[in-house]
């Protein structure tokens, strides 16, 4: 494999080296000794790259893949238009993503909310509105609306004693990291109902089984929720029009990182899967398949799991390796059917259901800005994706359509395009969106998770104190390694 | 590195091939182009290579070190004499290792188990008789004993209902699956003393923490722990007189495997890390730092998580990717400690200790048949290890000789000779002594652990239905792949 350009090199120059420190030249087309070895181009390392940059550092972004965006992916449409196969919404208190993207001149749309919410329950579809006195949440029966409202607020609580720093130091840490979050529902949520609200939420959030999970990192990436000044809370998580869903990107969420890349110019290189880091006197030898990278540090800004694969020589400490075999990526896809118009609006629905049933039981109109065609974007999660990670392409637009048609009515039925992508069959994902930690984990090898060790540092939206697990969390974990190079170099 | 013999290819004779199907020649030097590439020279991959050979398949086994054993290893003593740094006891049901020692003159001789047990809790030391009403139980208060008696038999009888092939079809296997271990034990081991004992059973047995472990993974593990006639119970695993610490290997159990390799001659290749496996027609090609082989096959008989840095293309399955991210390593040590004389035997001791504290809280005699010297050995397991993966040899050795000292008295505080062996530490094993399934993974991904996918094949221990963890498991693994390779060839 050949060395790529990734979109008109020249662009480059957009960046201005300051030059506050002595960094070595640009790096020339062969681009083998630069200060930084950034592996990863998604939001992550990009966003490292660009600091790393102003910083006067000298820096490479060595990606497998023939593109940049990592989990963060437009996805053409049958008929035109673009849609997103990965990470799309961004919401309040997600400063840093909306920053780097208002800077690249990516703008914003609110996710369509208008009209009514639709649950579906026991086969009875029940549209509800969105500005109830409880917001957003389906109309169960009241003894299951009373028992989730009473989980989510003990959640929300306990979070709130959780670090984001240190998850591992909060008072009760190792209470909650003994135990399932599928254990302490079972005390907690004993009302049907309830329980199927929250394990909704909780597969919709984490693409992990209430089963899979620890306790302590559920609080954790509910407190995570929120920046310095607003705590987070599980409705934020949850939440259209509050909340971690509010807003779309103008273009498809991929621009981001496509335009970020741009700027980068040919400090990017694709096709490029590290598979080797030897320490070799002060410097690290970065070698990947067409190019070998001579760099003072590297940072790693790909998830926990994926960076174990890169032989590192010699070898990081236990506390790393082991950490990197216990946090595995969460199980998902998406579905997207395209329609002449956004029918199900004329109807006064919204796009969004909430399903006790389904192979897809959560829903989103992802129609472009100017309705100019209609999608239904449908989440495949955990046991369902699992399920279907080894069926074929035909065989899932069949389940998902039927979903659709059941939500949505006989209209559903025919769509014009569709689209799935499964991140579990990505080679450079293995899963998403994010990494998760089972019962144990957080408290035993949780401050491995950014220590970094033998020139060799670590970023990642799964090692962001804010956001963990969004397209924030990735911009701020490669702000902050930045820093924590340049301070080094 | 150039490739290796292991010790006197000559021997590499012994092995006649019987020829019963057409396999290519013998490997060259070379050694380019074999029916089998065996990935990992452990006791899985020496076992499955030898039953390949012997049913005429041209193999070569591809060893990462420079040894073979894998988590068998010996270590040499100072002042000589050999002791285990890995896997060292077998016992009854462990049918396949007997043989497999026994094929190669590999002798065995009983456990040191002369004289009264300790228990070391509250900071009081008690002797205990092992040949009690209740077997070697230490004599904590009687509410524990009747606790702890009460849990074995509910385990025991929960584990009956786990099939060894299939744990998640076991009728409760959602509801086991969903909860860790300490979730259930805070429910049905309420007395501190009977806690105490359960979980020194669990770390002894798993080197993990009863908060990291699925409950229906340690009712699996229990049920393994037999064979086709007899099936397992939790004292099997925890029994020295009548359990899986039964017999000891004159020589040290890495006298297994060596001799297995000698007899494998030039089929085995050390110092050959494998890093990726490619398709190429109807062959893979397996490439290693110093050599590239062709093969119709391969087996991997490394654990999950270290198989799944190497590149495999195309990518497996997502159900065995993501299996792969969900099975870690244990974090395990263990300590030897050399004296003149096992002079704990003197005072009526057979060197076995269950203590409440301390870095190492249970201990073996590991002094050889003939007592010419005495070695204590000592388990550091889980969160006592992960402690201690970054500190200096000698404070592992101030720690351990301090834990002795108080178990076994002032001569303890004086070894002649110390040797400590961290597994979580050596880049081809990460951790030990076997995979862990956390909560969700066996009902989830479990049926991926032996699927052959693309010619590759898997083995390990991990693999095993009985005796699965244990050199026995390894064995049968590799015997168990070695036909489903003979078929499918």
């Amino acid at each position: 494999m050949t060395r790529r350009m990734l979109i008109g090199g020249g662009a480059a120059a957009a960046v201005t080296m300051t030059g506050t420190r002595p960094a070595a030249a640009r790096p020339s087309a062969a681009g083998e000794e630069v200060d930084v070895a950034v592996v990863g181009a998604g939001l992550a390392g990009l966003t490292a790259a660009r600091d790393l940059a102003a910083g006067g550092a000298s820096v490479l972004v060595l990606e497998a893949r023939d593109r940049v965006g990592g989990r963060v992916l437009n996805r053409e449409l049958p008929g035109g238009g673009v849609t997103e196969g990965g990470g799309e919404f961004v919401g309040p208190t997600q400063d840093r993503i909306k920053a780097l993207a208002a800077d690249l001149g990516v703008a914003t749309f609110a996710t369509y909310n208008e009209g009514k919410n639709l649950l579906y329950q026991d086969g009875k579809r029940t549209p509800y509105a969105t500005d109830g006195p409880l917001g957003a949440v389906p109309p169960v029966d009241p003894a299951g609306l009373a028992n989730a409202a009473a989980v989510q607020e003990m959640l929300d609580s306990m979070a709130q004693e959780v670090p984001v720093d240190a998850p591992w130091e909060a008072g009760k840490a190792a209470e909650w990291d003994r135990q399932t979050f599928d254990s302490w529902l079972s005390v907690h949520a004993p009302v049907p109902s309830a329980r199927f609200l929250i394990d909704t939420a909780c597969t919709s959030v984490f693409s992990a089984e209430p089963r899979e999970l620890s306790l302590l990192f559920v609080l954790f990436y509910i407190r995570a929720a929120g920046n310095e000044k607003e705590t987070g809370t599980l409705q934020r998580l949850t939440d259209t029009a509050h909340g971690a869903q509010q807003l779309r990107f103008t273009g498809g969420s991929q621009l981001v990182p496509l335009r970020l890349a741009e700027r980068l110019g040919d400090r990017v290189r694709l096709g490029t899967q590290v598979r080797r880091i030897v320490q070799a006197g002060e410097r690290l030898r970065v070698e990947s398949d067409p190019l070998t990278v001579s760099a003072r540090r590297v940072v790693m800004a790909v998830p926990p799991a994926l960076a174990a694969r890169i032989d590192v020589d010699p070898p990081l400490p236990a506390s790393r390796d082991q950490l990197s075999q216990r946090l595995p990526m969460g199980a998902i896809g998406k579905a997207i059917a395209v329609y002449p118009q956004p029918f199900w609006r004329a109807d006064g629905l919204n796009g969004q259901v909430v399903s006790d049933r389904g192979t897809v039981r959560v829903t989103f109109d992802n129609s472009p800005p100017d309705a100019s065609y209609g999608a239904l974007m449908g989440f495949i999660e955990a046991d369902a994706m699992r399920r279907l990670d080894g069926a074929s392409e035909d065989e899932i637009r069949s389940e998902v359509v039927a979903d659709y048609t059941r939500y949505f009515g006989e209209r559903a039925a025919s769509p014009t395009g569709f689209v799935v992508q499964r991140w579990d069959n990505e080679p450079f994902s293995r899963g998403g969106p994010v990494a998760f930690a089972p019962p144990g984990v957080l408290t035993e090898y949780g401050p491995a998770i950014r220590w970094p060790h033998g020139g060799v540092h670590w970023a990642g939206t799964e090692t962001s104190t804010f956001w963990n697990g969004y397209m924030d969390g990735a911009v701020r974990s490669g702000e902050r390694v930045a820093r924590e190079v340049l301070a080094a170099l």
